[in-house]
């Protein structure tokens, strides 16, 4: 169990967990983000601290018999209990989960003996490879987004004219009503030239306009895991001459991107495959990304794909491959499937939308 | 302007403020909960750290002269930075916002000369009074959740049979084609006995049977703002017999307690007025949670409404009133509005549901 291997690694250390991805991958626990909740582990001991109010539910979800209650749902009473709880202890590490809130965290350290060190290093490994049954629900995942993608191009000339608001506002309903726990991240709408800014622009009030490529990124949540999936579509009338050049590029780097994973390969390695083959058709520069990103339990997680990695590829990883073309106050393309590595190479398991044009 | 009014008040000592409710507060940034950024302020500077890739947004929607980049989106890297600026100061008191990611507070931490503090004892003052504007879009969102609950009944009998789940995802997408940001809170759709455990339920796959008390609560975000209502509807067919008395108790707690809101009340003699009201129509400790709390930016926010409360009401503050019945593996009556605290008394700003029989 994952748990105790987890715990047997601590070696002296403690970990503390708060309400999120760590915490459910590691208990099964649901419950939402603000609930005042920690989880302590150390090699001998596993203890939910949490308000008394929630001690019923705690104990069922998680499935632990040791639960330490505060009485109220205050973060700040349960990080003096868990500062408590390891000052009865010896060693002074604890491994401190991203996730944690600040008002949990900051007591912990109020009162320091101990060294709060980054929990990344100890939790991101156990989520990298993912289970039969992760890569299951990842999969219902993307076919969730695919089909509100699929539905969302089905609308055609009728988005011209809506704002990019609205436009995320029916996509959000759509992945909700096909039993989606909601946006995995913020919806992205970015019409015309917001295309050309994929940090920064998720939806806003400009009106879609006729002509324009409108790069749609979206996924949703399904039995906790993540999915994520973009394409870039041309609603009505005739883009700018340079985009179905542009288009025609990122299909082929997706390609090559989705046809380079394998385990072994360096994640920088598959980077750069992925940018050669923009730099080779005449987009040098305009990949202004990394290639893609880790997904599970969460949107974003590692391993990262970008020049800079220096992770390696292993059979049960599911990443991201996002090519994209962006050229400043014009437009942005980009086209992006979530792929899992298999024993040989990789499987793509979302069903791209190659044709930027609309079936008439 | 807030900010500057904060910033006198620092006498001395800094602050660090996360993506959430109190940098929306203070600079109007909408950006995402994850995003890599954190604003320092001093009383002589306000600071935005944050990754390049946002500097353009950042200084854009935030509207600062002062940012500080770090190469990449990570949050140890930005909290290192603030170390660092902080590091140049003399004092060393740090009020750290309870939304600051941990990966952040974790890093100032980390090298600490400084103590850090509840921020919430800066930031909660300042959101506890809203100002017209803040009114206004209280009053939005308790129409898109009012809408919704109106719909939500229309569905009538053909509720019955459908999970819990089921109908938190109709809840969940009406809120969104209606202008709603999504639900402002897990939806609570507590069928039967599952009405009864108000602090941890929020809906399952349970299916919902006909008499059987039906708990809906929910709200949703306009211009960033919350809504938070409660009705409790019998779809079909007859209800327990304790039911009828109970929903009258609750609906007098609630006008009772709409009735006392005034300027100068304490909250905590508000709670005892509601609670009086449930105890003296024979539900002496069914009401098992507190009367209510502050709505804002945030669902739950500052005052608390309940026994141990040490709040009193100020005009401009907005609280909901919630008062219920929960009689274990039974089933559970709740009523909630929001009521904004006027000069003289207080207004309740949702079209409260007081007929728990359907209309044929």
């Amino acid at each position: 169990m994952v748990l105790d291997r987890l715990q047997r690694q601590l070696d002296g250390t403690a970990a503390v967990v708060g309400p999120g991805a760590n915490l459910r991958y590691l208990t099964g626990f649901t419950g939402e983000r603000d609930r005042a909740l920690a989880l302590l582990l150390t090699e001998e001991d596993c203890i939910a601290v949490t308000a008394a109010g929630y001690e019923t539910q705690v104990r069922q979800e998680m499935g632990l018999t040791s639960v330490s209650t505060v009485p109220t749902n205050d973060p700040v009473s349960i990080g003096e209990r868990i500062a408590d709880l390891l000052h009865q202890r010896d060693s002074h590490t604890v491994f401190v989960d991203e996730e944690l809130p600040m008002g949990i965290g900051r007591s912990i350290a109020g009162d320091l003996q101990w060294e709060l060190v980054d929990g990344r290093d100890i939790f991101d490994p156990l989520r990298r490879v993912k289970t039969a049954a992760e890569r299951a629900a990842l999969r219902r995942s993307a076919a969730v987004a695919d089909e509100v993608r699929a539905a969302t191009i089905e609308i055609g000339a009728d988005v011209v004219g809506l704002t990019e608001a609205a436009l995320a506002r029916r996509i959000h309903a759509m992945l909700v009503e096909r039993g989606g726990a909601g946006p995995a991240f913020p919806i992205v709408v970015a019409s015309g030239p917001h295309g050309a800014a994929p940090l920064s622009h998720r939806h806003g009030n400009r009106l879609i306009r006729s002509g324009e490529p409108v790069v749609l990124d979206f996924g949703t949540i399904v039995d906790g895991y993540a999915s994520d999936q973009t394409s870039t579509v041309v609603f009505d009338g005739t883009p700018p001459s340079e985009f179905p050049a542009a288009f025609a590029a990122v299909e082929a780097a997706l390609d090559a991107g989705v046809g380079a994973v394998r385990p072994g390969r360096d994640a920088a390695e598959l980077d750069e495959i992925v940018r050669n083959e923009l730099d080779e058709r005449g987009f040098r520069d305009a990949f202004t990304t990394g290639t893609g990103h880790g997904i599970g339990l969460r949107a974003h997680e590692p391993p990262t794909i970008g020049p800079d990695a220096d992770d390696v590829l292993e059979p049960g990883m599911a990443i991201t491959i996002e090519p994209g073309i962006y050229l400043p106050e014009r437009f942005g393309v980009r086209l992006e499937t979530v792929v899992i590595v298999t024993d040989k190479g990789g499987e793509s398991i979302n069903d791209v939308h190659r044709e930027w044009r609309l079936a008439d």
